[in-house]
């Protein structure tokens, strides 16, 4: 991959049609709010562009989904925003993985998949790299755009919580407002709205945990028993995996969900000492140092001896 | 008490000396990081300074307070952050309560107790309003004030997140982040660690949760016996207010607290719809719109009962 400005990413975007904008599968609010407010500002001067995602995406962004409409017309230029790999790419948008044309990320991870790409691992979010790649476009953040991105920029920092926060990020964050970015309404959605099933399904969540590495690792499991019993569904399930490594003294925290065909998905996050990447990275999984998942495939017991046991390695590291 | 400029407290700061600045009873973030960092700020010019609170200070807070030692003065200048009332004061600070010579404060319900103030209600914090009157002081900001104020200002914003959020908010976070703030790590204090005791308690006050008026009120109950039995203590309850109010389709949370001498304390949050505030002010309490409190002196039942019909018939309103 070709490594470019942001100037450049910007010619390349006002120079081509037809933009097929890629989001890896089980997209967050980071993927989602980049893909649309890219899309929404190539529409906001006469380009085509469409968002494609593998998977369904989640009621909890339809404040950024609603009311965008598919175009009808053949991808010519494809980018990918906040895909650290191709293969997270699923469904139907898996047949772009060898033709991303412009790459725009902020994975230090990022593979090099695409033809050119711009990828700052020191921004807080895809959707923070976004809003400067507008800016030297030289075009207007409508109050939808703000939306799409703010949302991105406050769901990747846990509300502006995480150490990739940057004084760049808040002042960002400022612009979007003014360009009518309903900050409130979005981060009340995103943090502070839990249905009746979620609610049921975090204290079933809690009822699992366990404590390994002399405290230091902390365990939670989400089984399929609880989310059937709760009601809860996927998107319930947001934000549990962050419980455990909130408790005291804990450096990392393991969340472990049973998935379909033998699947076992574990989310990893740490104090940010411990690398959550390099942990999920033994299991063919990835993310950030302090926040990362992988699956594996094995029977039950075994998935999580094998992951306690690297987790319990990476403690002495 | 007469309203002044920022420039004009600024004034009376820089011509004054052996300042008592006062807190609230059971203080927050925000009171803490307000008095704390404008006590550094006057110390740095070579004035004597002391915060004051009749409560002891949660734990949580050391990050500001560790280090900070008391002086011995008589206090001269007396000055108040962050101090809607002085029915609020408590302990050794209740001497004080006619002797304010200036108000700093951003609750729109400030009572007009010292001789001069300055109140922003849409300040999203006292804090905000302090980093604000440094600069017209043009007094420098060191690393501990920063991290003093910003300490405030996330706590008071539920991390950012709440509607008196503004975009000078995200801009003085910004700049305090360039004094030397250390955001990621005060937000992990502030927001993301719980005590094993609190996770504890969290679980226990869950048991308690109750539906009225067609389930747009929740109800939580935090018991002397789940204190005990937890383990918790008072720091341990921080945020738990929030736990109803973000269930979907609640517009009122209530959580309703056991405290000594028959009193039961209330904290009322609201969707920003129904006014928590004039809630609370049916029992003496207050607060802002969203997040209210006020104690009742009955038996268990009737106080409940009472708030209940309060809140019931603040739906229709």
């Amino acid at each position: 991959m070709k490594t470019i400005t942001l100037e450049d990413a910007a010619k390349r975007l006002l120079e081509n049609d037809n933009f097929i904008v890629l989001m890896h599968s089980s997209p967050d609010g980071d993927a989602v709010g980049s893909a649309y407010g890219l899309c929404s500002v190539l529409r906001s001067i006469g380009k085509k562009a469409n968002p494609l995602c593998g998977d369904k995406i989640p009621d909890c962004y339809s404040c950024v989904t609603d009311g965008f409409e598919l175009e009808e017309f053949d991808g010519k230029f494809i980018v990918s925003v906040d895909l650290a790999s191709t293969s997270l790419l699923n469904g139907n948008a898996e047949k772009y993985a060898e033709k991303v044309d412009l790459c725009i990320d902020h994975h230090f991870s990022n593979t090099g998949y695409a033809k050119e790409g711009y990828v700052d691992g020191n921004a807080s979010s895809c959707a923070e790299i976004i809003k400067n790649l507008i800016d030297v476009m030289g075009l207007n953040i409508t109050k939808y755009t703000a939306n799409a991105l703010f949302t991105g920029i406050c769901t990747d920092t846990g509300c502006f919580k995480y150490s990739s926060v940057s004084p760049e990020t808040h002042r960002i964050a400022a612009d979007l407002m003014e360009k009518g970015a309903e900050s409130s309404r979005i981060c009340k959605i995103m943090f502070d709205t839990k249905t009746r099933a979620k609610l049921e399904l975090e204290k079933m969540v809690l009822e699992t945990l366990e404590y390994f590495g002399d405290g230091k690792i902390a365990f939670i499991q989400i089984t399929d028993e609880a989310m059937k019993k709760s009601g809860a569904d996927t998107g319930d399930t947001e934000g549990i995996a962050s419980i455990p490594c909130q408790i005291k003294g804990v450096k990392i925290g393991i969340t472990m969900k049973e998935k379909e065909n033998g699947e076992y998905r574990f989310s990893v996050r740490t104090d940010g000492e411990c690398d959550a990447c390099r942990i999920c990275g033994n299991f063919g999984g990835g993310g950030h140092k302090a926040a990362a998942g992988c699956s594996i495939f094995k029977e039950h017991d075994a998935a999580k001896a094998d992951m306690i046991s690297v987790c319990t390695a990476a403690l002495g590291e």
